[in-house]
């Protein structure tokens, strides 16, 4: 049997890192790109069988090199700028278009089979309440879901014509470890494990979220199957913030210190970001680990770990 | 009054080079880069005034230094890889949407005002009679179309985020002097000036043609002016491909070499693809200069002092 052997972008990210033990249980010979300025301890904080390297896409030739060297069988990848409330306008996303396409493009020609890359519900136009791979208008309103659909575009029609097999997740919401300290459940759950009150919009959005480990594991089970053409990773069941953030306050007991209401909501913001789950799902029988308020629940103990 | 100062990429090149003396007239300096293994003489073939910079665009790093030393405030973008046949589907495809990525957010980040890049017809999905720049359907069929289209989602959004100005001219048929010979209005005037037979296709394939001179001219008023969005760079006037060799063997007096219905047709090949002119021509007043008759005609005879 030939070795199935990946190579991870974005190794040591959010999302990234909890991929590797899922590849690993599958069997993957686990080949992990991580910024060599990034703050993870791979020496400590992940499985043994990883084989890291050191490597800066946006700045380095070293891309076209470690092609070469592993010739990696798949590739998984989710490098990219995230940075909070930056990422949506960063001009990095033209940097990244760019070095995800040679990424692309020496995979390929490095004799690469199936390439999984990491899209965003932001590519769609929000204006429709369920969002559909394969039917929801692709209209996007941000410079980063241009520049992932851009990236798309290309990735797939690109992979069709080499004859090289690929599918690309579209990510929704997600939370969980490691996730950015100011992003909404992560700095919720700080604020109500301080006792702090957290100042939020009305809520009423309604959203899809996954546990990150949900999102990874979908990912490495797309990797792992021949599923063409753009899916939605998301748990397919949509919940308003209001409700996450209160049973946020309930798995805290800090009862009364979410404030809905008291921030503004920003004018353009949708209220609807739902994704129709039933590609992966349904057709290829992905099975989440964790419901809304197990996923909650381990985070904030996570957090509890962290902070005490 | 500032001084317009446009950089210009493939200014060698079929289009790139009849562009420069409109920029001259109307009052351009112009910055113009050229493939050092190009075969263009750019001592002799041009007009002084161009000021000429070796650059391999994939190759090099040096797009960024050349913004920092010219701060150009316009930018007009023909480079491409367009080799006859290959193009289509060519990985280069990939190596140029990110070079194009590159240069565009060098000029916005050098202080750029206007960027005006050449995009296709190749963009539009060719089910439809009419191609009109804001309602036809974009789904391109090929690699070169997708990469275009990529392109242009984030250069649209980019320069509208950073409140730089830019359009994105749509490319349809065209001809001319220094026209590749194995292209069909080329080959079809070698072949008859010479006295050969030209086998061709059936004919009934509906095309907008645009001498090269005037394409290039419309874009120069592109960049003059400050439309935004994309402009198909087009006659606006289908003719049949039978009607432009038949006006070849007239002009050429070459009568009965031209051989319609002896070449297949490819079977995925379009019927028609034709442009919606209305914005080049009503919106933004451009005039071009020669019709299908003349501009065939200033075809023929350049071609007649190349091979005679």
């Amino acid at each position: 049997m030939t070795v199935k052997k990946v190579l991870v972008t974005g190794a040591s990210g959010f999302i990234g890192r909890q991929s590797l033990p899922e590849l690993l249980r599958r069997g993957f010979e686990v080949h992990a790109l991580y910024h060599p300025n990034g703050k993870a301890n791979i020496h400590t904080a992940f499985p043994r069988e990883i084989l890291w390297y050191p490597c800066d896409l946006l700045r380095e030739e070293r891309s076209a090199e470690l092609f070469k060297q592993i010739r990696p069988s798949h590739l998984l990848h989710f490098a990219w700028d995230t940075s909070h409330g930056k990422f949506w306008t960063s001009a990095q996303n033209l940097n990244w278009v760019a070095t995800s396409l040679c990424l692309l493009k020496n995979f390929v020609e490095w004799g690469g089979e199936r390439a999984v890359f990491a899209g965003s519900c932001a590519e769609y136009h929000w204006s429709e309440e369920l969002l559909k791979e394969n039917s929801s208008p692709l209209l996007p309103s941000t410079l980063y879901g241009n520049a992932k659909h851009a990236l798309q575009l290309v990735f797939s029609n690109y992979l069709k014509q080499c004859g090289v097999s690929g599918a690309w997740g579209r990510i929704f919401f997600l939370y969980g470890p490691f996730e950015g300290e100011n992003r909404l459940v992560s700095s919720a759950i700080r604020s109500l494990l301080k006792g702090e009150i957290f100042p939020a919009t009305h809520g009423r959005q309604m959203r899809d979220f996954m546990h990150v480990e949900d999102v990874a594991c979908a990912f490495v089970h797309l990797l792992d199957c021949d599923a063409s053409g753009p899916v939605n990773i998301a748990s397919g069941k949509a919940h308003s913030l209001a409700e996450v953030l209160q049973i946020l306050e309930s798995l805290t007991g800090a009862l009364g210190l979410i404030q809905l209401g008291t921030r503004p909501t920003p004018v353009d913001e949708p209220m609807h970001i739902i994704a129709d789950g039933s590609i992966l799902h349904n057709t290829l029988k992905f099975t989440p680990h964790y419901c809304l308020l197990e996923g909650l629940s381990h985070t904030v103990e996570w957090w509890r770990s962290q902070i005490l």
